[in-house]
């Protein structure tokens, strides 16, 4: 099940720039989209299906602002109305495709899968783009077969990071400790933690004398449906054992990871990681970078083990543990809202 | 649904001479099929399903006009019947496999999948097989994963090549705007219609000057199950702007094309393309060739990007337009021969 | 379905030497199953599965004689036994995964699917393991998409090396007149015959001159769920038609296949093949692994056609014969066990 009153990431700007026929498809929450760009600069996200055939318009043509189904010709206009029918005069009222309400922002493209006389722009996530001046971010993508809620429980316990990230991010036992301060929001979960004294990530040993100890500020929004903003900040470690560091930050680290469900299988996972410009640390984000690639396989090669198994026996209790309360909050709010939006559905029907 | 009494293209000829072990093995309308050739040069059509434990005939090993299946031996001759079974004296009466009608006809293999009882050779198709000493054809084989009926309604509409062969086959818009002659026979729909003063198409237009202008004649069979028999003829463009062209008839261009379900998501595409030998623009055939190839790949995306989509949702209500008439027409009178079969059966059933 | 109280095969000891991690990873009737050895070199099989939220634990850690999780870090001992929750103090009682019986027999690791109780190491088979110092065996492994008990019916009836292993093993249609002597025991089927005066099975005939003829005798027993223990001897050809053979021992084999259900569509098979020591034909045993090869690749694609039809259509009445006795004795005997194990199961459901 998807919320549809949210907004879901298509992907980078930059993906629909290096689209074929400049027309980016996508599978959304179970729908099938394609996105393309107005002379004003404007994205339209049309549902990729044409509404005499369900040919894909994807593999249409873009004629101006309008996108032309290469199958039999019908053009429609960037809010999916059918503006010309080839062989014949009349274009009846009803022909149109479903559009799609979009925004770009922070480089990311967003679409709202539900009523587009609600989509509300303040809901997508504050979040910091590849193209900003004063940070240094890369992007990448990557598909993992998993089901999002899977994905959100990854992401609302970090102290994952001590063991499948023990040869990447990790290198510290230290996250098991951690009482992150989880603050619910009304489409989203905030939670704050430190780690105090502990070595480099394992990826960042080498630069630094084996003794060297730091002091890691986490701060992360995950967001429905399953976007996860993080600011991650090392300092040299200092003896302060709550509230900031007294340390120098000697790295202000900042990632933006969008997880949007294809359908209930699989995921399309965009993120961004990297650090402010002049990095007191020559060299460590491009570090960053490289060991978020493969920090980001070790989670795909769990999850799909992970999800392998949970379709083979779906009956399965789980155990719960401490760490489990961000997944849980998270997740209960995600039901919450998914209980309130097919309320709202039949009420609507019954009006 | 498929048609049981009708003749289903099993391939070319030469197909079966180039198959491993003389034995050709085929999915036909949800049946697995082994095809073989006797001394006769007769060709042979058994259920490939040994009736012993169902292991594959087309593993087999052709004795004369026998086949025996090579998992324990059973030898059936041509009619499905076993005469031996390895390791005992008597065959019982009831081993057997199906056997099926066949027909060699213009070079394709036809196999009837009903009541052999009625199978009626002078269904099959009129075409010109690649053998045809006057014609220089080509042919070629692709697979589709799409059911057969979107097929049907692919090649009953031709104002499709304006758009999904506009880079090879297309070229002009003119496709949009004929009006093409139907008419309805008890298993198919012939199709007739000028195209007048129209530049080459996209492939040969660099033969010809920018300015030449050519009437072009089609002239198509399409027949149950979906079988589509093609004569394009090229002239020098007229003034006649109604009946037959007035121009010099510069090629002559003939096509079959039987498209066989496999099973209801796939099709196995067996085509020709040519022209009369002698043509009178070298090279226009080597050309036409090339540009099949090109189209029918243009044509598959095109119709698993749809069916993949109608799949997705099967619920849709596609729009209606002037164009579609022919695929109404072609599919109302398939949907009209399934339901007499089926009545068929059941009256046969309550005798 | 599946027997569970029997003991299944999880590969060859040095599967275990050499898999990733030194964690092995199967599926075997149905479960996931991860193998790991203990510092005092008994074998472990666990679930492969946490309990925690299903993650495999064969992308886990080692840990001594424990294996942690590396998605949460929970940690089980050998027996399942969750031993630490990192990020709190107390492990709950119910945190465990299963565990499952181990042996090691004959370089085979097996294990034991049923209630740990019951498990009687005396069922598991008797074979002769590659590492026995008197014999020159090597190890294979093939996956085939069939149902195991059609690999049972595959083994009980020998009389398929006539025809499936025509070009490899076979060379004789004597195997067709065999009249087999099948021993029915409580989990096996005890098969034994003579070939007398047949040639060299094909792989080998070069090595004799064309009128050589020899004697070889079967000696079978194939167990529950289904393993194949053979012993192949060679004779120079005698007069002897009944009894043992009066000719010279020249080739002494033995055969090792455990046929290991992943689930209802799938086996893992695992087999050995070689000769005593010291064969009286230099060369003759490497030409039989590769015969091997060869012929198990046969029976792959047999098996795998076989089992696609058997699919396609589940309903059809195979047609029986004399060679059949083989395959009906076991196959109704695992049926009278399958049977058996769920009256049990129901009785003590009911207590």
């Amino acid at each position: 099940m998807f919320l549809k009153n949210a907004w879901y990431c298509g992907g980078w700007q930059t993906d629909l720039s290096l689209a074929k026929d400049a027309l980016l498809t996508r599978k959304i929450a179970d729908e099938f989209i394609v996105f393309y760009r107005k002379a004003d600069g404007n994205v339209v996200a049309l549902e990729d299906r044409c509404c005499h055939r369900q040919a894909p318009l994807s593999l249409g043509r873009k004629e101006g602002d309008n996108l032309r189904c290469m199958y039999h010709g019908w053009k429609f206009d960037s809010t999916g109305l059918c503006v010309e029918i080839p062989g014949q005069q009349e274009v009846r009222n009803k022909a149109c495709v479903r559009s799609f309400p979009v925004v770009v922002k922070n480089d990311w493209i967003w679409v709202w899968m539900g009523d587009p006389a609600i989509a509300d722009e303040s809901l997508i996530c504050d979040s910091v783009g590849p193209s900003h001046p004063e940070w240094d971010l890369r992007t990448k993508q990557v598909r993992v077969n998993t089901n999002y809620r899977l994905e959100i429980a990854n992401l609302t316990d970090l102290s994952h990071v001590a063991w499948v990230h023990a040869n990447s991010f990790g290198g510290t036992t230290a996250y098991v400790d951690i009482r992150p301060k989880h603050t619910l929001g009304e489409r989203g979960l905030h939670t704050e933690f430190w780690l105090r004294n502990v070595p480099a990530p394992e990826f960042a040993r080498h630069l630094f004398p084996p003794e060297a100890r730091f002091d890691f500020h986490f701060d992360v929004n995950v967001t429905v449906p399953c976007n996860f903003i993080l600011s991650f900040k090392v300092f040299t470690s200092s003896s302060a054992s709550e509230g900031a560091s007294e340390g120098e930050l000697i790295l202000n680290t900042f990632s933006s990871q969008a997880v949007t469900p294809r359908d209930e299988d699989e995921v399309d996972y965009y993120y961004s990681w990297g650090a402010t410009k002049h990095s007191t640390v020559p060299g460590l984000v491009e570090l960053l970078i490289e060991a978020n690639e493969v920090a980001f396989l070790e989670d795909k090669r769990m999850l799909e083990g992970q999800y392998e198994r949970i379709k083979h026996k779906s009956d399965v209790n789980p155990q719960h543990y401490a760490h489990d309360l961000g997944p849980v909050k998270m997740l209960r709010l995600l039901d919450t809202l998914l209980a309130k939006e097919q309320d709202d559905e039949q009420k609507n029907c019954q009006e």
